[in-house]
């Protein structure tokens, strides 16, 4: 897969955007084409991608991409090949214990996968199992390396499933192979809806599998023996189902709620469909591929939501009292604090989401608070649907509530990146934290100790 | 650190043996004496370095290292470079907050190290934080790149956090660096006080810090901001001492058991510590530094743990009934258990640690039991001490059991191998489950079923 046929070929995409295959050849490294398609990114979001934090942003994801996609590039036999060790089966064996025994089973391996749909990286949680044959078992980490093969490419989840599933048994030739995946892929509303939403969840999860062999048959014994060794992780055997093509897409950007929001930045701008799509057939893909044809298009919509938008927020309009969630007794005066309010936002360094959660502390006297979750709330999301970095998203917030809460102030962001999982770096589990202060929270650290220490927990954001 | 001076030199370690400077420069690649090395290490195990699961193994090993100490040949400015950010500070700015906002922190980076004490690979979970100044703030995963410099080389826990917290000093020019390590070090017992030490605990670990500027001073209010965000995370900030230069070495291998037993191989081969001191020499280190003298003999010394001995293993003397741990009345039968025997192995094709729990389950008529938990106990560790994969360690554990306890056995062995961790997979929180079947649990599924069920949690033995 991945390979696009030969010659040239003009590619018409929905709204009528012609692509040309233009001097890009297969054998093109691409990060030209990547670095010219960002910048008409990030004009079109309003950015002047001269300024500092923005000018080597194309090439950076242009150098991320073609890392996160390199699966294109490697093959399986080169892998396994030189990795598979003849191992005497047992002596008296029977049923499928042909290799060294039976089952062997590498669990909990991260990985990261691109969504075909949306262009966003998902986190995937993989098991691997197979049964030997042929008296030969192959390394356990060339399981992993296999399974990176198909990760590193634009995915879906059950294709994932089944590609390595495939490789695998073709490349070990064992008695079966099986692979279970969790796929965790970020939800991130729209700015329209995410007022609306609530509820809104920041993860979208789906667990699929994919068997060969003696593991082809769902209700076979040996998919017993594998979820026996799988238990405790929150898998469920019965939730597990074959994904078909008349499944709908996991994708978040084809949920109905954020499709039926219609976009009040008008049509999505043919140029930057244009340059979507110009990225995803300098990777090695085919723009024209089913799944990928609405692609450029949702990706620009939803990368929309970062738009360089210049209004003022009406701040005047919200002011009201509301409840406070918490109080700590601090001298004369009660630390109040909003805790856990849910962000979005996008790296303006790697075009990537950052998303968690922000604490507000501030210094009131008895009795006097005189705002409402409502207005934090959108003075978090005013600052989070940018391009933006989590230190002057931390800092903005502090200085817009400084003058509406007293001046003692004190904004703590815990986020995680997508960022630090995709890319080279994948520090799966990683999450950043910063603080700003402002007033009597920058020079008392008794202070800021009795707030910290009110944050009920590290909000693991970046866990499955 | 890391560089050798110029020109040629003889080296004297202990033992007498000499090694000289030789023909490998310091441009060479290494990639020849390692593999040389390797060899002799493995003919000094006694074994056939043209067996199959052997024949690549100097490569791969030569491989692993290269990769393993790459940070001798990084530079923490280039990777800085270019990632430093002008972030305006909050515009009433008090204190220390001269950046974006105040303190930075990002968490739970794992990244591994080599010990300069053993040459084996320890884990390590990494927060990092820093308070910016001169309004500019460094990219995120920098931070992680920075340290991961410095990790990548042979180390001590308390100098590779005062090295990454000097290098982003240096590198970022910040108020202040805060670095907290989280150290996890295979805890390896000789083959010979396996026995005597009975309550044997995996992993060894310690906890150290590093601070600079405004983290200098240890009781500052900003290293209490830094652990209030770290809370949950089983960090003791009373715990964390500086480790200073007459604090005992954390490595097991210097541990008083270790040292204490005397080898019943004899004298260590002076010719495999002069190829342990060539590995040394050719990752660009001096193996004259004041740490580094002892660990060829130390390296060796583990190694022989290994050795391809001849000896049978007498099973009649050990016969005897013994308790049984667990028992699940099947049919007419009962399966007994003995879960969770620890061991320790060796991976014959990386020359790394893997090390975990066996558990075995067998069919008995009521009230027969005719094997005690110290005999099953030597059958494991005898095949563990050899050169391994975890396949063939199951096989052979059946193998052997099965004509003890009436042919009716299975055998689990749950494993975390520390060639997962390191080298250029790096799946931290990974872990192996192999099984093999004999008999009725070869044919029956409910028999397997019942007892895997009865295998209490799958151990993470990978977790810090």
């Amino acid at each position: 897969m991945g390979c696009l046929d030969d010659g040239r070929f003009a590619v018409e995409i929905e709204n009528g955007v012609s692509v040309g295959r233009g001097e890009v050849g297969l054998g093109n490294e691409g990060g030209g084409v990547i670095e010219d398609a960002v910048k008409v990114l990030l004009e079109g979001l309003g950015e002047d991608v001269n300024r500092e934090g923005l000018r080597k942003t194309p090439l950076r994801v242009a150098k991320a991409l073609r890392e996160g996609t390199k699966g294109y590039r490697q093959k399986v036999k080169d892998i396994v090949q030189g990795a598979l060790f003849p191992e005497a089966g047992l002596e008296n064996r029977v049923g499928h214990a042909g290799g060294a025994g039976g089952l062997v089973i590498v669990r909990d391996l991260d990985l990261f996968s691109y969504c075909e749909s949306c262009l966003l990286p998902f986190q995937v949680k993989c098991h691997v199992g197979y049964v030997p044959s042929g008296e030969r078992v192959v390394g356990l980490s060339k399981l992993s390396r296999v399974a990176d093969v198909f990760a590193k490419r634009l995915q879906e989840p059950q294709r994932l499933a089944d590609e390595v599933c495939s490789a695998l048994h073709q490349g070990i030739k064992p008695a079966g192979v099986a692979i279970i995946l969790q796929c965790t892929h970020i939800h991130f509303p729209d700015i329209e809806s995410v007022f609306l939403d609530t509820k809104h969840q920041g993860w979208m999860k789906v667990l699929v599998s994919s068997g060969s062999g003696v593991f082809e048959n769902k209700t076979a014994g040996v998919w017993a023996d594998f979820f026996s060794l799988l238990k405790f992780r929150g898998i469920n055997m019965d939730k597990i189902h074959f994904r078909g093509p008349s499944d709908p897409c996991w994708c978040p950007s084809q949920s109905s709620l954020s499709s039926k929001v219609s976009s009040k930045f008008g049509p999505v701008n043919p140029v930057m469909i244009t340059a979507v799509a110009s990225i995803i057939e300098s990777l090695g893909e085919d723009p024209l591929r089913e799944e990928l044809i609405g692609t450029p298009s949702r990706f620009v919509k939803w990368l929309m939501n970062f738009q360089n938008s210049n209004f003022d927020m009406k701040l005047n309009g919200f002011l009201c009292g509301g409840s406070v969630n918490e109080e700590v007794n601090f001298n004369n005066k009660k630390i109040s604090s909003e805790l856990n309010i849910p962000f979005w936002s996008q790296c303006e360094h790697h075009l990537l989401p950052f998303h968690g959660v922000v604490h507000i502390g501030y210094l009131m006297s008895d009795g006097f608070n005189p705002i409402g979750k409502s207005l934090l709330q959108s003075i978090v999301h005013f600052y989070g649907f940018k391009l933006q970095v989590q230190e002057r998203l931390t800092r903005q917030i502090a200085e817009t509530i400084s003058p509406l809460l007293g001046g003692d102030v004190i904004v703590v962001v815990e986020a995680s990146h997508t960022c630090m999982i995709s890319r080279g770096i994948e520090k799966f589990g990683s999450s950043t934290a910063t603080i700003a202060v402002l007033g009597r929270f920058s020079t008392d650290p008794t202070a800021r100790a009795s707030f910290l220490q009110s944050i009920p927990s590290p909000t693991s954001s970046g866990e499955q």
